[in-house]
């Protein structure tokens, strides 16, 4: 239940992380949208596990395969579906898991709200895997909001407490995707890559904060209440494991200004209506102005560490210590990035659709 | 368009600021739970202007009447309506914001956006009277909750860059709503004080952070994906004006945790499996945990002050300088903290009614 | 639960018969429509019973007041919200038809269903009564498909088994509303008046079918999987209080028809494509195709007949005879027709907007 | 757009006729529900094609597979998926109808809305063959009624004007899917199937109506407006390819009676309230009597025939001949019957599950 995201665009989400395999429908699809198998796979290989020394060794080759919703290279109309079949899953860890709950992780709670009957192996529906759906939704939205020229850049702001600085856009949008941590440049990159080599050695983990930047967003989508453009961003963003905090713009540091610090001011550039600035991160009352629209992810530490860790054993219900074995990312910042950036591009085609900014067929 | 919140429990906001009325339709509510006007009347007066120095001057009743779907006292299970009618309404200056929008506010983007058919007066449907219709179904969610025992506590944890410290829960349930700013205790409220008088001696305003503490909500409630808590709790949140970030738990703080730090134990504690502390926020994977739900929600300050800002003359196209009138809080905060708690209650009720933990008929 | 209608544009119906109010909420709707009071009363006033004596006599004004959502006669693409008051309410009879259900009504079942709790007053939210909020929404959307020039004529093509006959759309459209049994031409009339007559001398009721013609409907409105046009008129339909049947076209005659004799052959005429016969009522596949849209949708006789009837003593636990008192229509097609132009047109308008022939601000 | 069925439980259908699979995705199935793909694979075989000489000749096994959502033999809570692949597709003909659209299918109206990038080839979503999901959501809904000991009958309640006669429900639950025409006896089935022959024999095709009814259904599920019954069955029902009327109970008759005939009057018997009759077809202000729900549908004579069609050519716009090709049934009605099975099982479980009859967690 909920596993539908979006209104006229809308997202259906399934598969399991060590069941067959995950899954996209893409409902409300506009007609004679071109796409791959080609265009979502480029996505999908920017959050794919095994491709450095800081993610999970799992391999696999998440090959996409469209099935139902493309014909001739363009979308019908119909539902677009997306498979990408799980190949390389060790599940023998996770008949301890059930019985031993790792802290952080949902085993508990899931295996309490089911009453056992979720499918437990490597985490099921509350796996990190299930964001694989959500980049094959991204790589159509993006498509989508190319026909506007809207381009989304994210990167890893911080990472481990190691705040990227000193960068600008231009730097990050060449830079991110050319080093494993999605650093938005080299100095960051390398600070970054420390401190998580450090939690590493230790058996133990770190957070960060992811942050997404949407150019050329047409002014205008979004509503004032209730789906406004932050509050249907953060909805998305909250579905992807571990986030934290969703903020916009200035964000938690508008709470610390003072209005006439805060309040951007109208101006004339180029005989156009502008902003002087941007701390309202391209959203006010819930609608796009024209800027850039900024949020900002934070991610907890990932929860599986190889340190020792309290739990309790469920079914002798007596407290014991746990060691969580197998292939985990120490920081799951780096592959999230990809994942931040395609639920903003699907909610902004979603509101883009709404608005009438997309057509029900294209070309 | 999206003036919808909600699946199983709907709540419906209708109404501009200087219009008739303000009102809100909940569809979807249970049979036979005890409902008065005084009921809601208690919630509405938490969030009424004109109670303090700190806040606007604006001077009305709302008097909520109810005016559909309660009969002899109780639910019906129809559409439950309530109105709050608009009465100390002061339109003059709108003209002129319309055609000079003010920096922080909507004006200019609702004209662009809907083409200059909005409600402009007031700032229409983006005004914070809006939040009247949150706090009507937000006394409803709160007594559905009651039957389930949750009770939500919300306070005023930062004001213009104080934060609240040295208090219990204790302290902050029975002080918060005896003070004008909603603070915890009594040294916050000081401090807060102070440096909203000083704002407001310059003609400025200053922004904050609310946190909501939901005790007892039953362990179960949410989905991993996409209606998460989280989720849907920070979508009710940005709907609310000013809102510019929402976090649970340890929230953006977790960015900078170890795994090993952040990860909360289970333990067994009276015989029950438990949490050895709550940095997830009564939240994992979506789904509630039986331990407290935490969530602060940021406000930017107050976008009308009265000092001169810069703006464009929309009419002559060019820039021009303009000063706010009207009667405005130098801090919104105070007056968010009941709609902060009215929200997070509606989306807790929602869920409940969706699990099944509430039925469909009460008693 | 229930109670809104549609995806684009959605309708929220709340209200009870002997209630306060009854009244309509339009989400979704376009910013720029010109709509006033004077627009939707003329459609209440088709509905109004004490017309005629072939309707009850309770007398109501039925004054509609838009609440909200509507500035300088306009839309402002906030929620419309109109109302109209109860008046002329008498409640004294139901107290003993929720003990003494009367057949063909809800009272058994929905005191049932709601443990007690409904609002048995006038039949509460399962009398026709509602459908007041069915036209007001109904006047917004015929305002809307004015834009694409669509044109709806309904009428009672039959009442109690007089089926009218002998006449063109150019004569239904100029007499239907002319007369008070909304008959399509005075030969029906007279029939269709005499059988009603007969019925009510004997004190009971007779049923009809109501038959609409949406003209100029744009081709490409709908879906072929679910939301098809027919399913979603047809749900709107069974909204309406004792509904039995839907049939679109040919209806159940296509059931006896053969291939070859119900096929709608393409045919070339003036330069443009089109159908040879309208079998197919308008739509094939769920999409409309240009040709005229028509629904029939028969009504059962009215439940409440003055005649003496079995039922049970809810309380007694015994069977009993009733007899139902109260001011009733002999045959509720009539007034019935207004409301079924009503629901067709709102789902239609709703598609229209889905599929952008009618943009999200007009003009 | 409007792939999506339900509120409380939802369908998603994808897939097309001549693609790679037919698909549907079960949002909000409630865990711990035992199904297996021998569960699904039993209602798939009832409509299958090429089981006798009264249905296309086009040969499928339609194995299908369940590739999510079920772990252990049981429903987890998550996305139940299933996927059916599609064998034996010729393609070849449907150049030719795109260019020349055979009159009763919507090849013309579907290449206007599309602008043509709908998959024309079988129809695509246009197919018959889209019931292959319906069917699957039906053999899932089936059981999760069988938790409330729901059975639906269904059957061929006339074929080519031939009404089955003379059969009593214990009669057409025995007999109905022992026959390749699904009528309920045998008498009925010799009748209709000599008028099958006739038209086939013609290049010519036969419409029927379908009858099913709901045992055991508990009273209390609907709503009055507008998520009645009656509306939400309709419009799944209108769901499938040819239907062109639905009506409930006394149907279209009862626009022919009084009153005084058509009203069921309640009676105690066996201690318990029930009515005398069952002419409102189990469902009363939209809401289920606990009567047996009984639905017609009415279908329209398959559109392919091999007799001679006029059509348009689209590409020299000069109106043809046509002669419509391949595998099809000279009625549709037999294959539908396990169809319309399979929707009312859907529909009643949402409802169900919605009224909280289903809890979220079976066992």
């Amino acid at each position: 239940m909920g596993d539908i995201l979006g209104r006229s665009l809308r997202l259906i989400s399934f598969g399991e992380s060590h069941g067959t395999l995950v899954g996209a429908v893409i409902e409300g699809i506009p007609a004679g949208l071109s796409i791959t198998e080609e265009d979502v796979q480029k996505i999908l290989d920017l959050r794919r596990p095994g491709q450095s020394e800081y993610t999970t060794q799992r391999r696999e080759r998440d090959r996409v395969e469209i099935v139902s919703g493309v014909f001739h290279g363009h979308t019908t109309g119909a539902p677009l579906t997306m498979i990408v079949r799980n190949e390389d899953v060790v599940s023998s860890y996770y008949e301890e898991y059930r019985r031993r709950p790792r802290p952080g992780h949902a085993d508990y709670i899931a295996r309490l709200k089911y009453k056992g009957f979720n499918d437990y192996r490597g985490g099921g529906r509350f796996s990190g895997r299930i964001t694989v759906s959500m980049c094959m939704a991204g790589a159509v939205a993006m498509k989508l909001l190319r026909t506007l020229k809207v381009e989304i850049i994210a990167y890893s702001l911080e990472i481990g407490g190691e705040r990227a600085r000193g960068f600008t856009l231009e730097e990050a949008r060449a830079y991110r995707y050319s080093n494993p941590l999605r650093a938005p440049n080299e100095e960051s990159y390398l600070r970054m890559s420390k401190v998580i080599e450090e939690a590493k050695a230790e058996g133990d983990s770190v957070g960060g904060i992811v942050e997404a930047i949407a150019l050329n967003v047409p002014p205008g989508l979004g509503d004032p209440i209730f789906d406004t453009i932050e509050g249907d961003v953060s909805k998305a963003m909250f579905s992807i494991p571990a986030v934290k905090g969703v903020e916009f713009g200035s964000g938690f540091k508008a709470a610390r200004m003072r209005g006439s610090e805060h309040n951007d001011p109208l101006v004339i550039r180029n005989g156009k209506i502008s902003y002087l600035k941007n701390d309202h991160g391209g959203v006010i009352g819930g609608i796009t102005t024209g800027e850039p629209v900024i949020v900002r992810v934070a991610f907890k530490p990932t929860a599986s560490i190889s340190k020792p860790q309290r739990t309790v054993d469920l079914d002798e219900m007596r407290e014991v210590e746990i060691r969580v074995k197998g292939r985990h990312d120490p920081c799951i910042v780096p592959r999230a990035v990809v994942v931040v950036e395609s639920m903003l591009a699907f909610v902004l085609a979603d509101h883009a659709i709404r608005a009438g900014f997309i057509p029900r067929v294209l070309g």
